[in-house]
């Protein structure tokens, strides 16, 4: 959900949200399981401040180890390997960390580029790209040596890196308005690409449905969004929501709402206002806004809990202590939620009983039952940001 | 899938395809893996003749070991646990299996009925229950020891059972046309159930949509099916599709095809008709009939790929040796394939890059590319029907 990072605000506003609580002492961890152990209720939580990522167990609710030296993980997102063993791990300062989240080692670990925004595994689990500011462009490696497989220029800065079914990869350019195709099936170091013109002024972030088909741009420069759809050949964009982006003058924006945090629940998508205290409520087929609801802040993430019958949102600072919980019938709020300070990710167990949420400035991860919204857990961490559960492995686009 | 297994063959058409062919000797496996590995690539193959599963490795696209002593395999399906470490098998003689893939040993085995007819596993991973012909009703066992934690009669033969967010189960009667919630949240020894009378007649197989919130009935003794929102307080039963099962008068109905193998491409259903060689395409919403595509035979299974742009199909004897492809865009058939002889079951890989199918009568699993049809691997196998991966651990319904 927060692959392609947040990048908006790298780009516009860096310090409202760079501001970072004094780590605790680590507690101590029980470490890596001895014997075998399944990895579908792994998990890895990022600790933004020290460069650390913490690996947890769904089951027990619990952290089993950390592992440390990965770097700047101040925007930090990650993708897993097929078998949901390992975690890459893609660091603001160009860094690229392969975690075996089964032993608690840091594999491997590069540096690919000077300042990085995220990245995307290949649907065949064999090659894992970065999307980099600088020095812009894309490059491609070998997910299981981080060999350098291929290197695309762009000529621009790089947002929004997803994956799409064939061994391809779907990126914008923030400086030069385009989405280009990379399609690596044929020839992993000389991807075909297409390149899809157009697009709008300064993508800063994107998302990819989880079919794969379509390709949803946000613009910082122009109001409105623009999809593609891939399976048009050849593609094209589409302006929707021409509205979109558009401010009241008396709210400054103090973050950029991620588009990973879209949900499309039945046939329309929720996604959180640009600098307003609403959600807006998109018909998929139009691409028209079909309504809106006031929540308590500025929506950063508006996700909904695997079975879609309810939205979860959290919120940019000053309000990002309260969570709200959204019917997804009705579109009413109908829980307000205080479960920490600095609410800044939610993650829903994969069949959608519970729901962790990193606390920020409280170092911890609070755990809620899904449905009954009571506290049943809670893990100490760093300045936990992100959560990713393994279960990501088995899917497009995230 | 085929959770809930051959249930109208075993009821109405047993002898057509329970004719079983031969077994190989096995071969020799290089065994469960030494040291830590990661589970999200492991699938099952039920080798429905001689009572055994096989672990396959999708990543090396091989076979890992052989588990045997499972009874009676003929009609089986399974589900796994939410690490992926655990298979539940449940025997058409009413054997209950919990396989350890990762070791490849029989942890655990309850004979738990006369006659079943598959299971599903709640959402906490906590409970397995059972859907019985014998005795009917439905048993429900600790996840962990198998240990019986509640036991449903219902004066019928049951069918179709599923999971549904919160901890509950849903399950159709055949003898009684009614389906039943059983939910297992305040008490898990003591469901409360919520009954819906009037499903129709001899209900045979059903299916939970993946979100959890439609449940959808085939009978066997009337037209149409019966689909059930759950969201619905109380839910209540609609019926659709008022001419499906009707039957050309010369053409004998070989197979009840899957239910399971329904699919949900878009906003429309792609399903088997019944006894006819055509796929039926059904807008979701109005539940009315929106086209047919003519097809090589019998439909079994109308599975999707993961990114719904095909569809692929299999069919009853005589015709199971043919699959097809059909576009997901246009309806029309785009390939025929001959992958094997006697095609009971195909399973995409989570991200949709390659296909699976069972080739019974081969005593092999052949692996396609799911995009260019070419074949990229087998695995011996003996006399193999469903093949299940882990990533359905992930899964509601199935």
């Amino acid at each position: 959900m927060i692959r392609a990072c947040l990048a908006a605000l790298a780009l516009i506003a860096p310090a409202a949200a760079l501001a970072q609580t004094a780590a605790p002492v680590p507690a101590a961890l029980p470490g890596p399981a001895e014997g075998p152990r399944g990895t579908g209720d792994l998990g890895v939580v990022i600790e933004r401040a020290t460069g650390s990522v913490l690996v947890v167990d769904q089951s027990d609710r619990a952290a089993l180890c950390r592992v440390e030296g990965l770097g700047d993980l101040s925007h930090a997102s990650l993708t897993f390997s097929p078998d949901e063993r390992f975690a890459y791990v893609f660091g603001r300062d160009g860094g690229l960390s392969k975690v075996d989240i089964l032993t608690c080692t840091l594999e491997n670990r590069i540096v690919q580029g000077g300042n990085a925004i995220g990245g995307a595994i290949s649907d065949d689990g064999k090659l894992v790209a970065v999307s980099n500011y600088e020095p812009g462009g894309v490059k491609v490696f070998d997910a299981g040596t981080l060999e350098q497989v291929a290197d695309i220029p762009m000529g621009s800065k790089t947002v929004g890196l997803a994956d799409a079914p064939g061994s391809r990869f779907v990126v914008a350019t923030w400086d030069t308005g385009e989405v280009w195709v990379l399609d690596h099936s044929v020839d992993p170091a000389n991807p075909q690409v297409t390149k899809i013109e157009g697009v709008g002024a300064n993508p800063y972030d994107a998302l990819m449905t989880a079919d794969g088909r379509t390709y949803i741009v946000g613009l910082f420069g122009e109001k409105g969004l623009t999809t593609i759809d891939l399976w048009a050949d050849p593609p094209q964009p589409r302006r929707i929501l021409p509205d979109y982006g558009k401010n009241q003058p008396d709210l400054p924006v103090y973050k950029m709402p991620h588009l990973q945090g879209w949900t499309l629940a039945g046939s329309t998508y929720a996604l959180p206002a640009v600098g307003l205290h609403q959600v807006l409520w998109v018909d998929a087929a139009s691409g028209e806004e079909s309504g809106r609801t006031d929540v308590a802040g500025q929506p950063v993430f508006v996700t909904a809990r695997p079975d879609a019958r309810e939205l979860w949102v959290n919120f940019a600072t000053p309000d990002n202590g309260t969570v709200q919980v959204i019917d997804g019938l009705t579109h009413e709020v109908k829980q307000t939620l205080q479960p920490g300070k600095g609410i800044l990710h939610m993650e829903f167990t994969p069949r959608g009983r519970e729901v962790w949420l990193s606390a920020r400035d409280d170092n911890k991860v609070v755990i809620l039952d899904a449905r009954s919204y009571e506290k049943i857990g809670e893990i100490e961490a760093q300045a936990p940001s992100g959560i990713f559960f393994t279960a990501r492995a088995h899917r497009t686009g995230l």
